[in-house]
Order: C-alpha cells, then sequence, then structure tokens
C-alpha cells in the first residue's frame, strides 16, 4: 500500500476508534452486552441470529439487533420474524461496517429496554477485523463447509476474535469436516479461545452459547 | 469513505488498471487463456483448480496457476499436486490481489508452454472486484452451502464476472439449495451469464466447464 494512503488510512481508523470508543460507552450505560458477528459470505450468521434473537425473547431477555450488507434489506425481514428489533444497515459497496454506520442506525432503538445487543457485519472474513464498532465482544464463525484451513489463512479476523463459533455443525459429516484440526487451527490463531459448535437448524450447541451470553452479560 | 481517501485510492486503481493492461498483453502475446478466480472463502476455488489443472494436463493442455492468501502456502503445496506449476502471492494482510503482486510472481514460469493460467484470488466477496489483474475472464464461484442470495447481496462481485460456478453441487440436497433461486439471482445481477454446476469431488459439471475452458481459448 503507498505510504500516503496508509497514513490517510491510519487516520480513518483512528477516527474509527474514537467513536467506537463512545459507542461502547453508549452500550454499556444502557445495561447492554453488544457482540459483533464476523464470518465469510454463508457461514450462517443470519440464522443463528434468529435463532439466538427467539431464544433470548422467549426466556425474558430482550435483544436488539443491527445487521449490515452491501445491498438488500433481507436479513432485517429474516431477522423481524424473531420479534426482536431489527434495524439493516446498507453499505452501498462497502466491505465492512464502521462505528459511524451504527452510530447512524441506532435512532428507534429503545437501548435501556434491552440486554444484548448483535451487530451482524458484512460477510468479509478480512476487512472487518480492523474496525471497532465499540462491542463488548467478537465473535468468529466458521462453518463446516468452510473448510479447517481457514483460521491459519485469514488470521487478523481469528486474533482479534473473543470467541468462535463452528457452525452447521450437523452438516460435519457429510463435508468429511475434521473437527480436531479445526480446533487446533482456531487455537493456533487465539489460544484458549472459547470454541462453541453449533447447528442454528438442529439446535444443537444453543444451550452451551445461550448460557455463554446470559454469563458474559452477567460478568460486566 | 473521506474524499480525500477516495482521490487517492482512485489513484491507486488507475495505476493497477495500466498495469493489470500490460499484463493483460504480456499473457495474450504468450497464447494464454487467463483467468481470475473469485469467491468467499470455502467456496472451493482450490479444489476446483486442482482437478481442472489435472484434467487440463492429462488431455494436452498445460495450465499454470498463482494463488493468493493472506497467509500460509497450503493452496500452491496442494495445487501442486496436480504437476502443473503452481506459485503462492502471501498478501501478508491485503484482502485482495492486485495487478503488481501478479506481475511480482510471474518468474519462472514458461508461460508460452503454457495454455491456461489461472489466478485464484483472495478468499472474499467484495474487494477482488474492484482490481483488475489481467485475465481474459473473471469467473465468481457460488458454493451450494453459502445461500441462494448471494448473487444480491455482493452485486459488484457477480456484475463484473462473466462466468459463474456453483459450487458443491454434489451437497446441493442436504444444504435444501433452490437451483432456480439462486440461477434467478446470478442472472438478476449479470443477465446471459453462463452459470456452471459442479462438484470438484465427484467430478460432475466437470465436462461442461473444461469444454467453455476450451472453446475460450480457441474464440481469442
Amino acid at each position: 500500500m503507498p505510504s500516503r494512503l496508509l497514513d490517510i488510512r491510519t487516520g480513518v481508523l483512528n477516527k474509527n476508534d474514537q467513536l467506537a470508543s463512545a459507542l461502547r460507552l453508549r452500550f454499556r450505560a444502557a445495561g447492554l452486552l453488544t457482540l459483533n458477528l464476523v464470518s465469510s459470505p454463508g457461514t450462517g450468521k443470519t440464522a443463528l441470529l434468529e435463532r439466538t434473537l427467539r431464544a433470548l425473547r422467549e426466556s425474558g431477555h430482550p435483544a436488539g439487533a443491527l445487521v449490515g450488507d452491501l445491498q438488500t434489506d433481507n436479513d432485517a425481514k429474516r431477522l423481524a420474524r424473531s420479534g426482536a428489533p431489527v434495524r439493516q444497515i446498507i453499505t452501498h459497496g462497502n466491505c465492512h461496517l464502521e462505528a459511524d454506520m451504527v452510530a447512524a442506525h441506532l435512532d428507534g432503538f429503545d437501548l435501556p429496554a434491552l440486554e444484548f445487543f448483535f451487530i451482524e457485519n458484512v460477510g468479509n472474513l478480512v476487512c472487518p477485523s480492523s474496525y471497532d464498532l465499540g462491542e463488548d465482544l467478537r465473535i468468529v464463525l466458521l462453518s463446516v463447509t468452510e473448510g479447517e484451513d481457514k483460521p491459519l489463512k485469514y488470521p487478523p479476523m481469528f486474533n482479534s476474535s473473543d470467541a468462535a463459533i463452528i457452525t452447521k455443525i450437523d452438516l460435519a459429516e457429510v463435508c468429511e469436516f475434521d473437527r480436531e484440526t479445526a480446533r487446533a487451527n482456531i487455537l493456533a490463531m487465539r489460544p484458549n479461545m472459547r470454541i462453541f459448535e453449533v447447528s442454528a437448524k438442529t439446535g444443537a450447541g444453543m444451550t452451551e452459547w445461550l448460557d455463554y451470553l446470559l454469563q458474559q452479560r452477567k460478568a460486566r
């Protein structure tokens, strides 16, 4: 990257970090646990989030969500079926969310009435790793269909995340997914990272994931 | 994006385009058909390419490949098993290949001895769409595991590609993949685009894909 571009990019990142810090204070003041969900396109962020929003609501823990895509509001419509308050961010081509996009889409949310706030990032295993959105936890998703080597090939995303979810675990066998290799590769990027194995389709692993969310919120 | 950043980014893109044009002339002078393979991480670019390189070699049509990743030379090692000349580009965090990276990795290839040259881009369904690498054809891959809506959510990649390959077609049923919806969504982004349905595992659809490659080279 030319150094002039690098200088300006650093400036953009610093500005993003300042805004993200302000957002973090705002989310915490409202009593929220905020999570930034990142993954490749098609890993199943929306399917997991839909099931998570519904389960939290049914157990008396209200949650809201922002969801980012280059185009379409398909995901917001899909997530709204859970009954949770949801808004779509359309990035118009931008490959990741930034803190100012999050800030610009908070109108209409009654944040203090919520316990959890999810931000579903644009499907991209590279660029979102550089942008803090004010979240408490960054959660990286990896599906069994993508192959076990992704953590090694995309180190910044895995080493900047706080927990990992292996999704579509119901397809593990048919995809000949090697669970131990995948887990070892994740841990090579970030030792001791908590790893969940979940199927949003069958519900496998949802209890552990939901328990983690409740514990994390309580611990703050 | 701040306008100063936008100006400089435009400059970087223009420089890339000039270099890509020079590369295109060089590839054509060597008699090559050059293809830029783009997709999400985990769509199966490497698996398809490995099978393609082997099939071309066995039928007397030598091909070479460059493969891009943020880290690791796993893919180059894997592709080298096909017997084809292959080199890895490690981008050290960059989210896409650029023409200068391709140019810097051509040493050691006997280009006039080859008929086809494949460039496997970094797994990213957004950023590589902006960077011409001097290819004749850009081929976008979409796996049945990713969902039918990806063309609508990532328009620049689909409308800048010349053909699409739906991969892992052997998993279509277990993933409840809706083929007609996926095809309609691809064609909504780029009408009349040629669409292949392939399984690198079973070999389904490989004949059509290989015929297309031979035809495209002949037509130039």
